[in-house]
């Protein structure tokens, strides 16, 4: 038995989510797939972050067990030719200690968040970032983030669906960058609350757009309630950009 | 009568190209289409420069001529309405002087063509660059572009159908540059050939995978044939990038 490691790229606009689910395609069930159809077993592929409906990768990790001896290399290759068309891309493979493990190994995952901040419809990146028509500063948006940074309750920014033990996490870093006509929020912890990362940048548009000053974020993380935050940003603009091992 | 500019964006790949042809929906048809429907005025409307099919524009630059009054943002927004669900967007329109042509007053285009540089298949990309999976040495593919810079007879990287009076053009600037797993390569001049572009990449593509040393691109130029050039790039990886005015 030999455990792998891949780091994968997908646009999740088709798929109902990393997760396997009965009500659609997923991410892991395609790629399970692909590996049955190449070498004839059964695996499950463990990814280290679940990512919802519509969000993409662009360095998602995952790994499995192999009965059968391969060459990572030709593992990529098998499974990038069994995925076809499905726009899912195994970027690479290789072999690691049997006790890795995608999901519980990861120290720290790093999320980006595209918006596109202008007027006029989106062409090329439709389904890949979040059209916000209104004039947003980014200055005020990141001085909303500053707000959020460090171990909190995050229950104003937690789904009512979250499965984690707790509201509390610890977020290293969240940055709001302009790059031309874009708006980049990025974020890393060692782990997120569902949606957490939708639902900041929910609020901090609100945030950007004037609508309220950074200080309001505070007040929102304080309520620790989720009727206070603003909506959740669409999936879009969602991109689980690098996960992080010791 | 006022004559607007606008600036455009579009996802050339479900188009025969800027110009109209019998064959198929083209960029320049569907926008004329569009100033009739909220106008009811039959116009032309000129491009600076003639994109191939499946080109891209990510500022194209048009004008037209209206005999309605009507405010430029108006415009672009009753465009961009009429537009839908075309991969087409204006995202700017202005008023200009009445002898503003955008296709003669052009005094440089910038083009960019995206190589995206590995060997697993593309998601969000397809479409959008050219998938080269052998690696390219970007410093190789650079010192081959700079032969190419200046005054010379481009009849070596000419598409048959160019008609162009002459094959002679003065190209300012050819860059070559690595952004990640992407090799950009941008090209200037006040105007090109038909498949410039693509031609000068084709050829750089085999330099930077070694399969010709740097100095093989002053032979070819100095050949003035095309047959000595490499094939000619796919429109995939092309963008009309900017057009400059006096």
């Amino acid at each position: 038995m030999t455990r792998f490691k891949l780091t994968i790229e997908y646009d999740g606009g088709p798929f109902v989510g990393w997760q396997r689910q009965a009500n659609g395609a997923s991410i892991q069930q395609a790629l399970e797939e692909a590996v049955e159809k190449f070498s004839g077993e059964q695996v499950v592929v463990y990814g280290a972050g679940r990512t919802d409906a519509g969000v993409h990768a662009r360095a998602q990790v995952a790994h499995l067990d192999l009965a059968r001896e391969i060459d990572s290399f030709r593992l990529m290759e098998a499974l990038n030719a069994h995925l076809r068309p499905a726009p899912i891309s195994v970027l690479s493979a290789m072999e690691v200690a049997d006790d890795f493990h995608a999901r519980f190994a990861a120290t720290e995952r790093r999320y980006l968040y595209r918006i596109k901040n202008r007027r006029s419809p989106l062409t090329f990146d439709a389904g890949r970032v979040w059209l916000v028509g209104a004039p947003l500063a980014e200055d005020r948006m990141q001085a909303g983030a500053d707000h959020l940074v460090g171990h909190h309750d995050f229950s104003s920014f937690r789904a009512a669906e979250c499965q984690a033990d707790s509201p509390v996490k610890t977020l290293k870093k969240l940055t709001v960058e302009r790059v031309g006509s874009e708006i980049h929020v990025r974020a890393r912890a060692r782990s997120f609350l569902h949606h957490q990362v939708r639902n900041f940048v929910g609020s901090l548009k609100l945030v950007g757009q004037g609508k309220h000053g950074p200080d309001w974020i505070a007040e929102v993380l304080a309520a620790k309630d989720r009727t206070k935050a603003g909506p959740t940003a669409p999936p879009d603009g969602l991109y689980l950009d690098a996960v992080r091992y010791e």
